[in-house]
């Protein structure tokens, strides 16, 4: 059986990318996207699901309306740097049709678990925005965490200096109990965080390359992607392209060898100037059972030469 | 030609263990002690030094006198914190005889780059305390981050919480410029932090091995770690031991491959709450050539095992 992926997601251009590469890999299928707050509002990332999955030739993908705002939180606004890096409608301000579908009426949380009864191990969970639909998951079905074959998440940074402050990442920094409740659970983790996702860029010699093969879909990602890297011009000029933040989550969840790991067993400091923190719990360090692996090493090249083939194949073979 | 070792120590009660270590090692030579201040003052640590190397039998090794306190500091304190796991006297409060002997005339930062020109790549310097010696070295000189063979220093937390505050280490806190200047140098440091340290711990049935051994230099050992394990009951109960930190460093300088390291390019945070944090640099983290190896993994068994033997067999052999 083909293992079976469910990307949720706060859509967003990264996500928009995550969406395509797991499109572009024929070995797995995309049962289903669960929608979350973030980049985006859940709304506005149910539109971008349901619009980015037809315009990309796959109108049979479900969407499924998840979590609008954290756990310990009534609302949720996006922030100005959110809008500023991923455009006003979350795909870089490109303008593309409206879906004629509409999300699912069964929430997210529900379809996580039904999903994890049904599939079990052959089942991959890949939260690329805020943990809170699965922690939800994880609170109402906590048998969960023994029953799923692995989640990947795009989010936390280990060894390296965080995107909304000095020690925090941007999805865990929305919802830090989330993560936490997830890390403590001891569900089968990968996180791929900035340690890896900010090795992995795109420059606009590689969005030329998608442009070039000149469908609707392929013209798409190149303007959206261009956007994405202008952005980046003026928030980490010194990468010198952007970072591939969820489609290396989603590639990680395809191929688990494209990153090399620590095994490790994890917390989120939730308290003061660092909340938001992805760090090792000290006062598990001396346990043996590792419930976490860290990505922090990747293989640039490969992930890149994948990451363009599948994309600009799946882009080719649409409208 | 034998390995030649710098330690660099504010000596402290595993300090202590690291001097015992590398002189149980024969595969080394010790051609030093320079000191420093932090566990506690430098005239206490030189004091120490001079002791404990008669005690355990090798009054031929030299005490240098280095830095009194941080680079940006006029003056500093021992903490209750140090006294607290250190002793009053740095050892425990353990009384051993005063050295006959002086501390050399020479300054700890003339020592050391005197050393890097006549043993280079031969010569490992190990810090485990404050790197303001080495940083004053650094800027005094230069090229001798190019000359030196390697720099083995006990501090920092990578991928675990810190011990003086969720992000810093009591070494580095102490002078976290002195620890940013020796990272940004390009000299070839590994950082021997808490990641692993904290994972090596020694417990009441392994001193008393060396309380079996009976000879006085065993006994010293034995009362001074007690006081040590019983000082880690209050702070960190959790562990079921006390760390083995600077030993730990110790044996890295004589035997890299007990520990698994990333190669990073690193900095210390300076300001705000997280002053002294050691984490990855993002600006240099797609530069190929890296200066830093983390250790993030331990051979427990195997350092436990050469621990106790080879400070076990220098204890039965001194008086």
């Amino acid at each position: 059986m083909k293992k079976k992926i469910i990307l949720d997601l706060d859509t967003g251009i990264d996500d928009t990318l995550a969406i395509s590469y797991i499109l572009g890999s024929p070995e797995v299928e995309l049962i289903g996207i669960t929608s979350t707050y973030g980049n985006v509002l859940v709304d506005q990332g149910i539109r971008n699901d349901l619009a980015v999955t037809d315009l990309l030739g796959h109108p049979e993908v479900p969407v499924y309306p998840g979590e609008s705002h954290a756990l310990n939180a009534d609302s949720f606004a996006v922030s100005d740097i959110s809008a500023f890096i991923h455009g006003k409608n979350g795909i870089g301000d490109v303008n593309i049709p409206d879906s004629f579908r509409n999300a699912e009426s069964m929430n997210a949380v529900d379809f996580i678990i039904d999903s994890v009864k049904k599939y079990g191990k052959d089942l991959t969970f890949v939260p690329t925005g805020p943990e809170t639909n699965i922690a939800k998951a994880l609170q109402k079905a906590p048998e969960i965490k023994d029953e799923i074959g692995s989640i990947v998440i795009m989010g936390g940074a280990l060894t390296v200096c965080g995107n909304v402050s000095a020690t925090t990442e941007a999805n865990i920094s929305q919802d830090p109990e989330a993560c936490d409740i997830l890390f403590r659970s001891g569900a089968p983790v990968t996180m791929v965080g900035l340690d890896v996702t900010l090795q992995t860029l795109m420059t606009y010699k590689d969005s030329q390359q998608w442009r070039e093969i000149g469908t609707s879909a392929a013209t798409f990602l190149a303007d959206m992607v261009d956007y994405y890297i202008k952005a980046y011009e003026t928030t980490s000029p010194h990468l010198g392209g952007c970072g591939l933040h969820d489609p290396l989550a989603a590639a990680v969840a395809v191929d688990p060898t494209l990153v090399t790991t620590l095994d490790m067993n994890m917390k989120v400091d939730t308290e003061g100037e660092i909340r938001g923190r992805t760090i090792g719990d000290n006062e598990r360090l001396n346990d043996p059972h590792k419930t976490i692996k860290v990505a922090v090493g990747v293989d640039k090249e490969r992930f890149l030469n994948e990451f363009m083939t599948r994309i600009g194949n799946l882009a080719a073979s649409a409208k």
